[in-house]
């Protein structure tokens, strides 16, 4: 195929430079032809970085031309679903960034539109792609540690968001173990319960928001395996992103990644610089890669790799942490239903 | 003070050796001179090893000697409370390997028998002298990495004992994570709350014993930290026991021991040898360390470090772990009272 | 500055579309025009691949453009002098493969050209753009090791190149220890006597050509430091590339870079993937970050990092190493005249 | 065989107590029943501590008692010759520490006097007993990494002796390389040849004792293959001791001891403690290992792990590299025959 396929990004906040830059860079097949932002301004400095010849204020104007392939949504949340029905209904495929939504309703309405529309939806849960994580997977789909029993991950951020983050973001189960939902399917297969706690340690005002900044989860697995999540707000140390299974054959186990590999014997200790600080350091090929994907599944009509599906069952495990707290009780998935 | 600890060790089975052997070449200060065993074979063998001059087929021979000192009490778990009781009344002092006892009234007798005799007793929670976890501990008392907030254990054995072994050893909770329970409280402080989750997926023979072989466990701390463990009876690369703890300001975490640091780049990977392969391989230094301070303790009559109080704690964590499993709760402590 | 460098490459061959991938993706200030070789097929297929919008057969084409801003060398080592002389009379700035020239008479007269012509002129010893090196020579300058005194580089190749490589290559010390020698000096100073050895235990070829797959060199500093360096056409497990250094405050010392950060615990050993493979894999960061440095000191006329004399000082080093080895003594550098 | 092998140890400096502790506590089938010294206190210190009966303040005693089947030689190098040939004329059993002597013709005639006697006697290279290093020889011998090709030992001391330690010493080669010298052997087969520099970079006044306290040693080993030893006298983060070996299968490296596996992950980098400090720390089970074969050799009439033989060679390397020092060429060990 030789056309390339031509995107548009709405949302030029955070993540949708970090795409804009895959779509100019590191993706021959695609090309940017829009970027959209209510705050014109940020969208016209992504746009004079990355050469995206055209910018607008509103999503309605990329989802409405003719000449758009394909959305990159970055805006918040709460715009997802609206955007995604209008933009599947106009045969536009989506590449929307996690969560979707934090209602199973509107996940619900959002996948039937995509089906309805036939077009593409992938989702942004870009762990999947880094090459630590993807070497698990390979491994326990492989047999290389047989069948895995015990599951273990840490998922750690540098420094906590702003208080006024926290209620629009749906708290820390919606907003940060959700990544960490995604992987325990990718690595180990479907979830069947839940007990997860909360607690409020690195900042008071998280108790004021109803969140919490450290919080850990167990979970039973269709499989019969078990195991624990941990998250917190902040390690001093930079970003900490871990995992590791216990296989009938052996364990496999990720370090986090570093930015060199030099390691120095001083007077007092042996040391090496920190680790990479954050995801922008941490995860630039998963991101480039999770849209490549996107863009091969849609020129070659493949599935992609992660479903309106693979978007709702991490939305219900955090609601179902959530419920976990609120009764103090383990909480399986059947029950959370909307 | 010039005169040796003079010990009868009571048990020639797995443990007593490993006592016989500190005794004999590790204590300069101590002596043992008598070793029982119903197994008098067994007794005369470690005897005939470690050089000691007395062997006897009954602990009452050596509870009742007036040339003894010390017992070092490697009996079953059950013969336990009985011992204790009877050695305390000789007025010897008491090394006793845990658990003291599964139940919860035996130990509260055991402790009041000491109490009321005036001699010491030590428990043998013998981690708590490893230099890895002695090197944890000191971070956490040092505030080198702030306030602990989050806590993960692994614990794994390299292999299952056999089936007839688990019903008198109280389960995966009073015979295995108990050491793991002792360890949250020797780096993290009092436990408020537990919930726990078992499995079998090693051997289905646990299910008919009514354990498991596969168990994590979720605490609550006093301070509000809060944290998991998680154990397996098999770890086919060897004995695995790690501890991790998020501070306020860092991290810490242990890595287990090998028998040399050598690795090699091979063709297709790059490898070490396995780790220490159990107990006897990774915690021979604890061993002797526990030993040579609770002599200390007799012989300067100082605190024992390892106390009555911190044998009972463990078990009430266990207790409340396989209450938790049963009616599918989190358990507060405050709530096992036997 | 606003208008781009614009650039023609000369050599389409191994090394000439790791550049034009920079200047395509990872140089914004940059373009690349034209790419010349002399099969025109290769240089086609570059151009295709980075969106290069014109292909010559011929070099004169490129220097004689007035188009051109500036030239990378990547043709064989024996036609560099003459390119320098001629692209610099044109007054392009010229981006040059290492050797500049196998001949110091040659790479003195290159060195004159380019300063008669006052254009600019850097050589490619791309691993001092390495993250892990400049780490290193970071801990040097800042003193964090105090003064250097010891220093050991290891250098090893995945395999040997074809024996019909190595006569034009100039052999193991001109070809690849010289990596090694510039690296030295850009960490340690400058070196003012070589000693050298070299074998043949890889492939009993490499003795026809009067070469060795084996090599080892002892360097003496002007600072009064003295170290060691090791190569090896050979080494199975993938590309071998550190260096050491023994301070009088500690000790700097980096490993190799691997593509997972993936531990895996088997039945037999611990182990991880292999580091990366070759200089592809391992260097991609410092290629493109050597040219994006040139292309700054163009435009805004600071020195280049790596100059002529850079060029020059590793080819009297690796002169000096064979006359060591044929000569069977230590050889100053002072020896060296041409 | 039920009697223990009697040993008398001669010297109760720094090394003594060290075979003093492996007697009493590490080696059941032997005993330490003298121990002498001129300066007595020494001597009755070190019995006192290890509950050896006899001192005595004369070698003589020890050698001409019909009680004792061997010594232990700990007292000065120069001494060594003269107490080998009375020892072995009055039938004694021989362990001596290295180096047997400084002068060949004393090493000689001391192998000579032990062969004409019929008694054995080892030498005290005690790092061929490390865990380390024998796993390293068992690679090589089992064909793990193939043929070794390049061999590379770093071998610092955390800090410098006195000054006056220097001369009675034999200087760097003599006294500190010698270990390496004899690593060499043990894992890479017999040198041909030595090439070595030496330099003043610690401490000044090594140049006023004709000594180095920095030094390079490149060898040629009789396979072909070749390789290259570095010495420090000063390693401000304790004892380095290291050995690399390439092979035509792969690579096998050796990383130093640690005193725990803590890793503390902090606001500014991610550090260890440092490994152990010096020798007593580093090696206490190979001079433990290294005395228990010694005994098990002569009680088995087995030949012993460190021979005569293997206490020359490193001496006669040794003196090889000092003369390639002196005289700025490569020596071949045939070249040095006193």
């Amino acid at each position: 195929m030789s056309r390339k396929l031509r995107f548009g990004i709405l949302g030029a906040g955070r993540i949708g430079p970090v795409h804009a830059e895959t779509l100019a860079y590191r993706a021959p097949q695609a090309e940017c032809v829009v970027i959209a932002d209510i705050n014109l301004a940020a969208a016209e400095a992504v746009a004079a970085r990355y050469s995206i010849p055209n910018v607008v204020d509103s999503a309605t104007a990329v989802i409405d031309d003719p000449g758009i392939d394909a959305i990159v949504l970055c805006t918040p949340t709460n715009t997802h679903a609206g955007i995604i029905a209008h933009a599947a209904q106009a045969g536009k495929h989506i590449f929307c960034e996690k969560p979707v939504s934090q209602s199973l309703a509107e996940i619900d309405a959002s996948i039937a539109a995509v089906e309805a529309a036939g077009v593409k939806m992938q989702v942004g849960f870009n762990r999947r792609f880094d090459s630590n994580f993807m070497r698990v997977r390979k491994a326990v789909e492989s047999g290389e540690i047989g069948t895995p029993n015990l599951f273990h991950i840490v998922s750690r951020d540098p420094f906590p968001p702003p208080l006024s983050y926290l209620r629009p973001s749906g708290g820390i189960f919606l907003d940060m173990m959700i990544h960490d939902f995604d992987m325990a399917r990718f690595l180990m297969g479907e979830v069947e319960e839940v007990f997860a706690s909360g607690a409020v340690l690195v900042d008071p005002g998280f108790a004021a928001e109803d969140d919490f900044d450290t919080a850990i989860a167990m979970l039973k697995f269709a499989s019969g395996a078990i195991g624990t999540i941990d998250n917190s707000r902040k390690s001093t140390f930079g970003y900490d992103q871990r995992v590791e299974i216990l296989g009938s054959k052996g364990k496999i186990a990720t370090e986090n990644r570093y930015s060199n590999e030099v390691v120095v014997s001083g007077e007092k200790c042996v040391y090496t610089d920190l680790p990479h600080n954050f995801f922008m350091q941490r995860y630039p090929e998963s991101f480039a890669l999770e849209l490549q994907m996107f863009v091969e599944a849609v020129l070659e009509d493949k599935p992609v790799p992660v479903t309106g599906a693979d978007s709702r069952a991490p939305v219900v495990m955090a609601l179902a942490a959530r419920k976990s707290v609120d009764e103090r009780r383990p909480v399986r998935l059947a029950e959370i239903s909307s």
